[in-house]
This record gives C-alpha cells, structure tokens and sequence, in this order.
C-alpha cells in the first residue's frame, strides 16, 4: 500500500510517519519507484505499535526507538534483551528528594522480605525508593504500610503476566510481548485501580452510612 | 525563610520556584519588604508535593494545578471534590485506536462481573478501552484472558489505599490523601510489577532448567 493508505489505516498523519522513519522506529517502506514506497502490514502492525507505546503507554519517542532497538535485535541470551527492554521502559529516574538513604534501606527490606531475586542495579529499586522518599518528604511516610499489600498484588499480575507472555511466544516474540504487556498494563493496571477505588470507596461510605443510621 | 533558603531545603531552583507561583500551584510568599517575601513550612511541603506529582507521578504542570484546585477549594460534598481530583489526575485521552466500540463492550461486562459500581462517564473506562483496542489492533486480543487477575489485583490494592487514606483523613485532608495515594501510589504499582517480574521470570527459567535436567 502507498503512504496515504497506510495513514487512513493506522490514523497516524503522514508527516508523522515519516518523522517515525527518519527517527528509525519504522522501517522504511519498498522503494517502487524514485519518488514512491510500498508499505505492508508489518508497517500497519508496528505503527499501531508505536502509537500504543506513545499514546497508552505515555513513552517518549527516545524511549519508544529503545524498546524496539530491544525487541528488534534479540542477543542470544533472552534473559539479556528482557533486561535491556525493561531498561528501556524505565527511565532512570533524574529526581532526588530527600531522605533516599532511608526509602533506599525500606525498599532492600521489602525485597528480601518477599525472597525477590533481582539485581540491585535494577532501575526500578531506585524509582520505587524515590516515590517513597517522596511520600516521606510531604508527611505520609506511613504508606510503607501498604506495601506489602501492593508487593503481593504486584506477584499475582506478574504470574498472569508471565503466563500469557508464554502463550504468546510463538506470534511474535517473546520480548515484544514482555515489553507490550509491561508498557500497556501499566496503563490498565493504573484504569483498574482507580475504577475500584470508586467501588471501594461506595463500600466504605455505604457502610458508614449504615453505621450511622443505625442499621 | 526567603527563597533562596526554600530552593535549598527543597532542590527547586528559585526560577522554578517563581513559575509555579505564576502559574497558581504554589502560594506566593508573605510581602516583608516591596521586593522580599517569606515562606514558611507549608511552602516546603507543597513544592515536594508538587515535584512529586510530576517527578514521580509524570503529571504535567496543568494536571498538577487541576489537582492542586481540587485538594484547596473542597466543595459540600466530599464525594464530588474527589471526582473532580480524579478527573485532574486521569487526563481525557485523545487516541482513538479501531475496535473501541468492542472494547469499551469489554470493559463494561467486566465491570458488571466485578460488580463495580462506577458511572459509565468515569475516565478511566475510555482509558482502560483505549489500551484493550490497542492491544487487539497489535494481535495481542488474548491479554483480556488476564484482566480479571488484574481486575482482583487492583480490588486489594483498593481496599488498601482506603484504608491508608482514612487514616490520613485527620493529618491533612483525605483528597490531599486520595491524590497523593494514586498519583505517587501508580508509580510504586508500576515499579514494584517490574520488579515482581523478575523474580517471576527467574522462578520460570529455573523450573524450565530444571525439567530439562530431569531433577
């Protein structure tokens, strides 16, 4: 298909595109004359991919050409590119409240807690420790007592995870997948979360109410 | 204290620190000359919760003054003042992938099967159909097979983020509470599910190895 149709699939404007082609997130379309290239629907896919990525998923397009450097270039070792992906997806973090020590120490305890294996270099320690140092700067240090209601939520989304990653080796790769599942669910988990919280919330103010009429 | 005192105790620079009392986040200080103003403590605490909301939580600096509106000016009802705080933390998205009419299908029959109790107008559903469309438009229609893990996840996740904030109800202010607790609580969400993947991971590679070596 030439470059119009492509953009009536995908909805992504033209000028877009080739903006994804000069920055090496899509591959460049087959050249069918000078002037002119034909694109498939690998290009529909990965555009579609793209866009989910930027608009769900809230990446940058820096971090968007990372993750598919990732996805598209796997090592031999899948334990090697699910690291660089998860790299990818986790921006190191720039911000440095203080009290990073302590929210340091808490985060270390919480793994060894939960008998987590995972590197201490991990990018995330260091972003989950800055979240907490912040909750401490602004008074709610005791959000540390939910944490290890959330770390155990977190072990029962990463086995669903895991198990529909495996399903889905085969289609397409499982480092897409992982990365797919782990940009994407975010977004659904972070929906999710705030839709319970209206139900929960009707719960509690029902049962308050209840409470007060004497019921 | 002035504000070069402030920048100090927080890491805002004092540029930074002007713009957001332009832009109505931050109270200005208290006039003590024509060209001298004082803060205080509150100031402190309101910039660490400013950097947090976009540090930590990625909200812009209009989102964070949509929030900010909501936890100052509480209306009668408890009730609307967090609806509109969860409206300032849940930007109206704009993508429109193909397949939303299945998808927001999708969402209102799990939230029947949940027994969830949200109105059909709350963000968060366009939000969740969004990325469910995306994850169909890319092949991956099969990661519904994991929304009721997540759906589960995220009701104990609930349960506990209220009980947190009613705790926090008295300190100061259960909407400061609720918003603090999504918009910081979605970034220890993601991080710890990053970090639960590894060690998901881990314990698959390992019973894989083992099965292979018939231990």
């Amino acid at each position: 298909m030439r470059i119009g149709e492509l953009s009536r699939e995908t909805g992504v404007a033209i000028p877009t595109i080739k903006y994804y082609v000069r920055e090496g997130l899509l591959p460049a379309g087959r050249l069918t004359s000078p002037n002119q290239a034909s694109y498939d629907a690998g290009h529909v896919r990965r555009l579609r991919l793209i866009r989910g990525m930027i608009d769900v998923g809230g990446l940058s397009v820096s971090a968007v050409r990372d993750v598919l450097a990732a996805v598209d270039s796997p090592e031999e070792s899948v334990h090697n590119v699910l690291g660089a992906a998860q790299e990818a997806i986790t921006p190191r973090t720039t911000a440095a409240p203080e009290g990073m020590e302590e929210a340091r120490r808490t985060v270390a305890e919480l793994i060894r807690r939960r008998g987590w294996r995972v590197e201490p270099q991990n990018p995330s320690i260091e972003k989950l420790a800055v979240a907490l140092a912040t909750f401490r700067g602004i008074g709610h240090g005791d959000f540390e007592d939910v944490l290890d209601a959330y770390a155990e939520a977190c072990e029962r989304v990463a086995a669903a995870d895991l198990a529909w990653a495996g399903r889905n080796a085969e289609v397409d790769g499982l480092v897409e997948s992982v990365v797919v599942g782990t940009v994407l669910g975010d977004a659904v988990l972070s929906a999710l979360r705030r839709l319970a919280h209206v139900e929960a919330s009707a719960r509690r103010f029902e049962s308050l109410a209840e409470g007060a009429g004497g019921r």
